[in-house]
């Protein structure tokens, strides 16, 4: 009863809730895998003479970046629509993967759900390789110290309060799901970002698109700092993408950039808990609604959830590794199942 | 026939080759997960005032490094010997994952071989953060040039010569079993290492040694640069390591280092194709051939397996990616079978 309500709550269900196919419930069965594995997509070669030292070998030649790493699992049997899970700031696909707390991640619902599933590492973070040249270039005084790039690590401190764990380290949110018990594993996770800026165009861009050619009807979930890349694929041209999830993205497109008329992913937005106490989020879901409503105009399928509205509470930023993860993941899937996706 | 006559080369055998147990050979099958996904080994914690730029947060705090990311498979029914694969240099742990033309990699043929798999991302690569905090120091003028780390990429011309695959970029050595075709896989693999030294103590070590505490009987498979860090695991007291694989290590322990009386583990080191052909190798070949003989002087079960000697010829250094890298797995597999391993 309950989870029908929720249902009906995010619209569009086109099915009674009988009608939606049956998905696996218990994480205890054995996971049936057809295939899986990895693969890069993209890269460009870069030419230097400050790659370092390997001895006996020149410190010149050539090497790839901008290539980005994706790890995916198919499930056995008959699949639904093929997911692609991006990552956001300071982190890597390993977010998505087993919570700190030693749950299934995402990764594995998703599968579970019989959705082929797509995880990347970002370009220049994790297993992608980042441009390494210029801060040996500077270290042999062959370009400036002001060259270098801004090498941008979240600490636990600012980590705490974007993803709204608390008001400020280490006071947490009353009421807040996120496994604090096992914090140490989420700042494990975190990783250094090399890249010139978070928020310039980016190969992710570009991998999405690559992507969404090779897996049709591919969804793209989204997480904070990642939300913009979807929504710029699409415009750039990836006519193939069935839906645009953005787990509270840092930036939606600003009302009248999106869709344009060749592209019309459905879309679902999506905000957790504590929302009106953080000036980082609260502006940022502001503008989500905003462009929801204008999408909604221009005849798209798009959904804005705020969690606690439809009576789910306690979600921090990092609602896939919150203690109701895999609720909030259902509430998606849902979403999707209802729109045969 | 070939398949015994193999087995009975690297020697060691315990049983009839009819008593070892059955094995799948069938890669068509689904894949039965009882368990999987990823952790975090270690780290320590760092405080800094350099942590890059998340406005409108201060950039001091807290972060942690010299964490380790592991990602495991556990197969569904009866296990046997867990094994942890380590990378070389240069790499993260998607050099075991799926082989530049698509075949599976080693960490899916020993899960197939029912064995549970670890797969980690060395410490500062990949997924395991390195320290950024001097490359701010020195960009804000706190600390001097030549405090930046040497950053090291291997070069594709350099990587040619260190991975055996020719004897200069981009000419292949006759019969060389890598697939060329698809080298660009391979170099989108490559990362830079940001580690003061590829040789200095590593937190690998602690690693393994944490790694083999929690999984009992753990066999442990490094490649390359990797190749000292089990063999000093054991040294430092890691006493639950049952084997340790080392695939064409960089070094292996000084004759009379090891082992000492505190941990026996068996050992098998393999060397591929064109070794005297290779300035590099060679030295390490022998000095390796030197260190097995003490090994078994001292009573240890340990093998030295160079593949052309066993009929299995054109092997690169990446032979977990060449084109009979399922070969080079099984042999591998019968060895700790033949083990009960």
């Amino acid at each position: 009863m309950k989870k029908i309500a929720v249902v009906a709550m995010i619209g569009g269900l086109l099915q009674p809730v009988s009608a939606i196919e049956a998905r696996p419930t218990s994480l205890e069965k054995p996971l049936k895998i057809a295939r899986q594995g990895s693969f890069f997509i993209g890269g460009r070669d870069v030419s230097s003479a400050a790659l370092g030292e390997i001895k006996p070998y020149p410190s010149s030649g050539q090497i790839v970046v901008d290539q980005i790493y994706v790890r995916f699992q198919i499930p056995d049997g008959k699949t639904r629509s093929p997911i692609l899970l991006i990552h956001g700031c300071c982190l890597t696909g390993a977010a998505w993967e087993t919570t700190p707390d030693g749950r299934s991640g995402w990764d594995e619902l998703f599968v579970r759900m019989r959705h082929p599933v797509y995880v990347m590492d970002q370009a220049w973070r994790g297993r992608s390789a980042f441009d390494p040249t210029i801060i040996n270039e500077v270290r042999e005084g062959r370009a400036p110290v002001n060259a270098l790039p801004v090498v941008t690590s979240a600490s636990k401190e600012a980590a705490w309060e974007i993803f709204r764990l608390g008001p400020r380290y280490p006071i947490a949110h009353p009421g807040l799901k996120y496994p604090v018990a096992a914090l140490s594993a989420l700042w494990a996770q975190m990783v250094p970002n090399v890249a010139p800026s978070l928020d310039a165009r980016s190969p992710t861009v570009e991998a999405i698109s690559a992507l969404s050619q090779r897996e049709k009807g591919l969804v793209v979930v989204s997480h904070s700092q990642s939300g913009i890349y979807p929504f710029l694929a699409t415009k750039a041209g990836a006519k193939e993408i069935s839906a645009i999830i953005a787990i509270e993205p840092a930036s939606c497109p600003a009302v009248g950039q999106f869709p344009d008329r060749s592209a019309q992913p459905r879309i679902l937005v999506v905000f957790g808990d504590y929302i009106a106490q953080s000036e980082r989020w609260l502006p940022r879901l502001e503008a989500c609604r905003k462009f929801v409503d204008s999408a909604k105009a221009a005849g798209l399928d798009a959904v804005l959830v705020e969690l606690p509205k439809v009576g789910v509470f306690g979600n921090s930023h990092m609602m896939m590794q919150d203690t109701n993860s895999a609720q909030v993941a259902t509430i998606i899937d849902d979403w999707l199942a209802a729109r045969h996706l």
